[in-house]
C-alpha cells in the first residue's frame, strides 16, 4: 500500500471516528429525553438533535466523504478488513442519501413527520381515511425513491436491505411460508384444545424497588457488565448505546404486574449483551454495532423467549422470585409461573402477542408491504385486507382500525422493511440456539445450575464479535454452517408448546 | 437596514443557535459524566467530548464568523441591542482565540492537561517542587497570551475580563483592601472573644432518602422549577444548564452532617434560579446566560449565606428540619442551630471556610496572581508568600504545601483571574441585598412567613432576566444606582457576626 493511500485510510478513519463522536452526542440526548429530562426542556432538546443530525448527515454526504470512497475503493484489494467494510457502509449511506434529489428528500422528511402526527390522532380516533392520503402519498414516495436506488429483482428488496442487509423477497417467502403455516395449524390445535389459563392471581401489586432489584439479578446472571451501562425505567423499555462501553437498558414497573418488567429486563438485556460484546477494535468504525436488526432481535428474543421462557430457567430462578414477592407468589407453583409466561392467545395487537402468535402478526404486515410496494394491493383497500388476514391466520378480527391496521407507527414514518426483522430474529434466534446445543450439549444443564456465562461467552464469540463486519447471512452460515431456515424455529415451537398442551 | 445585512443577521443569528446546540450535547455529556454515566464508557465519553469541543471552537474562529463580524460591526447602529451584544460576545471570544499562533495555543493545551494530572500528584504527596516547573510555564505563557490579546493599565485586567468583564485591578484593589482590612479586624475580635461552638451533636447519621426530600423542600421553597430542572447526587455538587429550560442541579448526601446537603442545594438552588430566569427572548443567542462569574455567585451566595443563614430563614424551616429528623434534633434548639451554620474559625482550606473567611482566601490568592502576572512575585516564593499571608489574615498556617498552596485546581489549568469573583459576588450580594431592602422593606418578613417568591421574583426582574446583554458593573448600576461597593458586605457581616458573638 502506497504511503498516500495509507495517509488517505487514516484520515477515513479519523473521519468516521468523529461521526461515532457526534452520533455518541445524540444517543445520549435521546437517551436522557426518555429517561430524566425535564419535560419543559424537550423542544429545545428536539431542535439540538436536529443540528447534530443534519452534521452527522453532512458528513456522511460530503464531497470530502464522495473523495474517500472513490480513492480508497480503487485500492480495496490492498486494504485491511476493517477498512474494507467502512467503505461497504459509508458507501451505502453515501448512495442512499446522493441519490435521492435534495428537494424530494426534504419533501419527505416534511411528509412524514406530518404523518407521525396524523397517525397519531387517527389511531385514536380509529379513523383510516384520516389518514390514508398520507400513507398513500408515503408509499409514492417510497416507490419514488426504490428507482433512484435501483433494484434487481423485487422493488422490495431494495428496502429490506436497509434493515437486514442482503435478505431478499425470494428467500423470506418460502421462510415465511412455512412458518406461517405450521404455526396456523400448531394454534388452531391449541385453541381447539380448549385449554386456557386464568392468571388473574398474578394481578397483586409489586414493589417498584424490590422489581428493580429483580431486574439487577437478571441482568447480572445474563452477563451484563453494569460498569459499562446502566438501567433506567421508561414508559417504553428500549437498549440504547452511548459508546462502546456504555450499553444502557431500560425497563418498566408495572405495580399490577412484574411479568412484563421481568421479560422486558431479558429482552433488553439480550441487545445490550450484543453491543457489550463487540471486538473492541471496532470503535471508532462505524461497525461497533449489531451487524442488523434481526440479528439484533435475535439476541433479545433469544434470552427473551428461549432462556427466559423456558423451564429450565425458572427451576433454577423461581425460588429467587418466591424470596422478592413471598405473600404473592405463596400459591403459584413453577408449574404454574411456567405455564403463566407462555400462554397462547390469539389477539390483536402486535406488541401484546405471545411468542407463538407474534410471527402471525409479522407475516399480515409483510404481505401487506410487499404487496403495496409492487402495486398489488391498494391503500385504500388496507383495513379490509387488514381484516381478512387476521380472521384467516389469528382467527380474531379487530372491531375497529384503531386496534388493527392502525395500530403500529412504523408506516407513518415510512420504515418498510422493518417488521420482517423482528421474525427474522426468531427464526435466528432458534438456529443459533441449535448450534448452541451442537456446540456445548448440556447447556440447558448449565441454565438449570444459574451458569449463563458459557451461552454469553458462545453468544460473543460467534455472534457479537464481529460487529458490522459480515452481513446477516454470513453471520448465520458462519454459526450453523447452513442457510437461514425457519425449520429451527418451527421445530422449536411444536415441541414447546404440544408439551405445554399436551397435544 | 438593508435587505442585505438584515439577511446576514439572519444567518448569523442560525450560526450563533447551532453553536448553541452543540453547546448542549456538551453540557448534556458533561452532566452524565458526573452524575451516573458507566465509569468504563468514560474514556470513550473525553474523546467525544473533544471532538464536539473542537467543533465548537472551530465555528467560533471560523472564516464564516469573521465575516459575520466584520459585516456586521460596521452596521452597528443599525442593529437590535440583543445582536449588537451577540456581536460583542463573539468578538471577544473570536479575538481572544485568534490573536494567539495556534502552535502556540495548542502548546498550551497540552502544557495545562499535563499540569492537571502533576498538579494532582503533587497536592496529594505535599510537594510543591513537582508541580513548580509546571506552573512556572504557565505563567509565562499566560504573560505571552496576554501580550497577545493586549491590556490597558494592568496586565492581570486582561485576565479579570475573562470571568468579570470590565472589571480592573484599579477597581478590585480599594474593594478588596476595605475588605481584608475589615474582615480581619472582625476576626481578631471573635477570635479573642473565646467564644467556640462545639457542634459534636450534629454528626448524627442522616437518612439519604430523608435528605433527598428536604432538598426537594428547599428548592421547592426557593421557586426553583422542576419542570424546568433535576436534581441528582454528585461528589462535588455543581449546576449546569442544558438548555434555557432544563437548568439542572446536583447536591451531595454525606451521611453523617446533614448540613452539608443543606447548603449545596441551596447554592445551587440559587445558580438555577438564576439560569431559569433569563428571558426567553435570548435563547440561542449565546445570551442566555449569567452575565459573569460574579454575578452568578452572588445569586448563589445570597441565597446560602444571606437567606440560607439568616435567623428569619431558620425561624422559618427550623421546624421542617425537626419534623424530618426529630430523634437528631431532639436536643437542638433554634439558636444552636442557627449557631452552628455560622460558625467562624479560621481554617487552611478554602473549600471549606465560613462565610466570614472565606473571602480572605480569596484576598491571599488575588494578590499572589496579581504579583505573579505582574512579575513582583516568582512562583519559587509561592509556599513562603502563601505561609506569610496565612498568618497576617487569618493566622493559621498549614504544615505542608498540600493543604496549603497546592490546594486549589485552578493555577493547574491556567485559570488567572477567576478566584476574585468568589469574593465579587458575596460584594454583589450584598449590595443587592441591600437595593432588595429598598424596594421590599419588608422582605425578612416574608422569609419568616416562609415566602420567598417576591424575592425570587425581584431577582428574576433585577438581575437575571437580562443574560449576558449587560456586564457586571452595569446590572449593579442598574439595580442599586450606584457603583460596586464593598460598604454593604463589611455592614452585613459585622452587623451578623456582632450579635452572633456579642462583640
Amino acid at each position: 500500500m502506497s504511503q498516500e493511500i495509507e495517509h488517505t485510510v487514516q484520515e477515513f478513519r479519523q473521519y468516521v471516528r468523529e461521526m461515532e463522536h457526534y452520533q455518541e452526542a445524540l444517543a445520549l440526548m435521546y437517551w436522557d429525553l426518555r429517561t430524566g429530562a425535564p419535560k419543559k426542556g424537550a423542544a429545545l432538546r428536539s431542535e439540538a438533535i436536529g443540528t447534530l443530525s443534519s452534521a452527522v448527515f453532512r458528513m456522511s454526504t460530503s464531497d470530502r466523504m464522495e473523495e474517500f470512497l472513490n480513492r480508497l475503493e480503487d485500492q480495496r484489494d490492498a486494504l485491511d478488513p476493517v477498512t474494507r467494510a467502512m467503505l461497504r457502509e459509508c458507501r451505502k449511506t453515501f448512495d442512499r442519501a446522493r441519490k435521492i434529489p435534495p428537494e424530494r428528500y426534504h419533501e419527505y422528511v416534511v411528509l412524514v413527520s406530518r404523518a407521525e402526527s396524523v397517525w397519531e390522532e387517527a389511531k385514536d380516533k380509529a379513523d383510516f381515511a384520516m389518514f390514508r392520503p398520507y400513507l398513500e402519498q408515503i408509499v409514492a414516495m417510497t416507490n419514488e425513491f426504490v428507482e433512484y436506488w435501483g433494484y434487481r429483482e423485487n422493488k422490495y428488496d431494495t428496502l429490506l436491505d436497509q434493515y437486514e442487509p442482503g435478505v431478499t423477497v425470494a428467500q423470506l417467502d418460502p421462510l415465511f411460508d412455512t412458518l406461517r403455516q405450521e404455526t396456523v395449524q400448531l394454534l388452531n390445535q391449541i385453541v381447539a384444545s380448549g385449554r386456557r389459563f386464568d392468571d388473574a392471581r398474578f394481578y397483586r401489586g409489586y414493589d417498584a424497588a424490590l422489581q428493580r432489584k429483580l431486574s439487577h439479578y437478571l441482568l447480572e446472571q445474563m452477563g451484563y457488565d453494569f460498569a459499562a451501562g446502566r438501567l433506567d425505567e421508561t414508559v417504553h423499555p428500549f437498549q440504547i448505546s452511548i459508546n462502546r462501553f456504555d450499553a444502557r437498558v431500560t425497563t418498566k414497573f408495572l405495580s399490577q404486574d412484574m411479568r412484563s418488567n421481568l421479560f422486558s429486563t431479558i429482552h433488553e438485556g439480550g441487545h445490550a449483551l450484543y453491543e457489550q460484546g463487540v471486538a473492541e477494535e471496532l470503535i471508532g468504525t462505524g461497525l461497533c454495532s449489531g451487524a442488523s436488526m434481526g440479528i439484533h432481535e435475535s439476541q433479545s428474543r433469544f434470552w427473551e423467549n428461549i432462556i427466559g421462557r423456558s423451564r429450565p430457567f425458572w427451576e433454577a430462578n423461581y425460588r429467587y422470585i418466591l424470596e422478592l414477592f413471598p405473600s404473592q407468589f405463596a400459591d403459584i407453583s413453577l408449574d404454574d409461573f411456567y405455564r403463566s409466561v407462555n400462554d397462547v392467545r390469539p389477539s390483536l395487537i402486535r406488541i401484546e402477542a405471545d411468542e407463538l402468535t407474534y410471527n402471525l402478526h409479522i407475516m399480515i404486515r409483510y404481505e401487506i408491504e410487499k404487496g403495496l410496494i409492487n402495486g398489488q394491493i391498494q391503500v385504500a383497500d388496507l383495513p379490509a385486507v387488514w381484516r381478512d388476514k387476521m380472521q384467516e391466520y389469528l382467527g380474531v378480527v379487530p372491531e375497529n382500525d384503531g386496534e388493527g391496521v392502525l395500530q403500529d407507527v412504523h408506516w407513518s414514518g415510512g420504515s418498510f422493511g422493518y417488521f420482517p426483522t423482528y421474525s427474522l430474529g426468531n427464526i435466528y434466534a432458534a438456529q443459533f440456539a441449535h448450534a448452541l446445543a451442537r456446540d456445548i450439549p448440556d447447556y440447558w444443564e448449565q441454565v438449570r445450575n444459574r451458569n449463563l456465562l458459557p451461552i454469553k461467552q458462545w453468544l460473543n464469540e460467534h455472534i457479537h464479535r464481529s460487529g458490522k463486519m459480515l452481513e446477516p447471512s454470513e453471520i448465520v452460515r458462519k454459526v450453523t454452517g447452513e442457510a437461514i431456515d425457519a425449520k429451527y424455529l418451527i421445530q422449536y415451537l411444536k415441541d414447546k408448546f404440544t408439551a405445554l398442551y399436551n397435544l
